[in-house]
């Protein structure tokens, strides 16, 4: 089934404790889409960039059978930057510079063809631009998922709480999540989210895994414990990409496909960790897949005699 | 099969986000044996206490099912007294005062009743005592796990380094793991670690749960998310009780049956933060603890097709 995601698509600069690079291909759209695209081959995108973006990412996308008409490129314009430079824990980072460029006023358009689209994955932006994105399509997709950061909730709070009772799953970071409710229990704090819209609620925990909240049922998705992690960026929004990318394959919402979604998503997340940027999101098989996911069933697979 | 369990017994004065309590029992061994009295009877405790330590309280623990023959009482001398104070995140605590009292020349005499005990728990004490009552068994037991703390890495270095080779299980929780080791990956931790002797590693990592390290399998237990963690304090060796008690009770040192007993262990520490001190361990029945496993089996569990 088709997906839709809307978001950044950006040049990085990253220093980890194992190196650093240049202005590299991110954003939070890129890892979504190429992530999902191991999924689903009906994969519209809708982004913005500059004339500076290359040709070259725009074919691997292609390649990916990610379809580019929505992906805006403005002439004399520059793509959105974004740097930053990670702690020896690799759990916390600090932003260098931000230039948001195309970015700042980013409005964003709906091909015809992506209309009628059933899973739309809104990848962080602004929750203004979020809600054009619901507002512009003529006909509300099956699933609403919807991520979003520690900026908006400090900068753009009621626009954010405004747009949770649109969407289906909000995806956050622990973090965040006692942001947005000021409450430290990730288990309250799921609930309060919840009471604000969206029906479940995913708390992505880093290195420590990923809640899965819904009505009275909870699932506790942990992360691969990696003798390396090369560069945590862009693994929240991979995650979210592999989540709604297992969905709109599978057709299927119920909380047990819901689970698989979330081990999905959190194998494409232990791949991409493991190389810069979105290296390692490029070429992976769908044999590596399967093999990292029953990593995740031995990892957790226990019986007891009840 | 029966157990031996050697640690410290003492007084807590303990203050957390939710109140504060005058001296009352705690101690590792208090936890631990406990903890374990809910799967084994046969359940021997050494340690050493002063003349202050209530009668009552070791007559809860004989209520248990607990040996207390090997509970040394000191006339004249005062019970090790410990106070801290918890942060509001409650995965972090300051040591408000420590008076070691009796534990200072803490001297475990083993019963001869205690002797042929077939699992050792070697709760966290000074690796010196630790190793005076490996030496003083006359059979080695079929499985030994011991528990320590970063003030033992830290000045007791040698002593624990060269205590390893004589244990099978080293419980200790992330930031022990690190500090022994010096490696920020878990994962290569628990394999520096396992080359330093014990042949299993648990790696406790509160409220993120714990992983299991055992030649190349990794097991990653979730822990409950809790509306309310009203006091952390014992949780790490509740579940080492849970862990070990488990084990002597099924008599199964296979990989799939640790597993188990990190889930019991895990169940019992859910418990133990829901009240001050020990409080919760007192009065716990054969359902809850049921209940409880029930719960963890259904926050973990997926099925995906492989």
């Amino acid at each position: 089934m088709s997906l839709l995601t809307v978001g950044s698509v950006a040049f990085d600069a990253l220093e980890t404790p194992f190196g650093k690079t240049d202005k590299i291909i991110g954003g939070a759209a890129t890892y979504i889409t190429l992530s999902a695209s191991y999924f689903t081959k009906a994969n519209n995108l809708v982004a913005v960039v500059g004339d500076d973006f290359p040709q070259s990412m725009i074919d691997i996308f292609k390649d990916h059978g990610i379809n580019t008409e929505g992906l805006e490129i403005r002439q004399g314009e520059k793509t959105f930057f974004w740097s930053g430079k990670y702690h020896n824990d690799m759990n916390s980072r600090d932003t260098v510079e931000v230039q948001l460029n195309v970015m700042g006023d980013f409005n964003p358009v709906i091909p015809d063809a992506y209309q009628n689209c059933e899973y739309l994955m809104l990848g962080n932006t602004a929750p203004a631009v979020q809600r054009m994105v619901i507002e512009r399509l003529t006909t509300r997709p099956k699933l609403i998922v919807l991520d979003t950061m520690n900026l908006w909730i400090d900068i753009a709070n009621d626009d954010l709480k405004s747009l949770l009772p649109l969407v289906d799953v909000l995806v956050l970071n622990d973090e965040e999540a006692r942001m947005l409710t000021g409450d430290y229990a990730l288990v309250r704090a799921a609930a309060t989210i919840r009471a604000m819209g969206p029906k479940t609620v995913i708390i992505k925990k880093g290195e420590h895994g990923a809640l899965l909240f819904q009505d009275e049922h909870i699932f506790y998705a942990p992360a691969l414990p990696l003798a390396e992690v090369f560069d945590p960026t862009g693994a929240g929004d991979t995650f979210a990409g592999g989540f709604i990318g297992y969905l709109a394959k599978t057709g299927d919402l119920s909380f047990d496909n819901m689970k698989r979604a979330v081990i999905y998503g959190s194998a494409m997340a232990s791949f991409c960790v493991e190389k810069f940027g979105a290296e390692r999101m490029l070429n992976l098989s769908q044999d590596e897949i399967y093999d990292r996911v029953k990593q995740f069933v031995r990892l957790s697979a226990f019986s007891v005699e009840l």
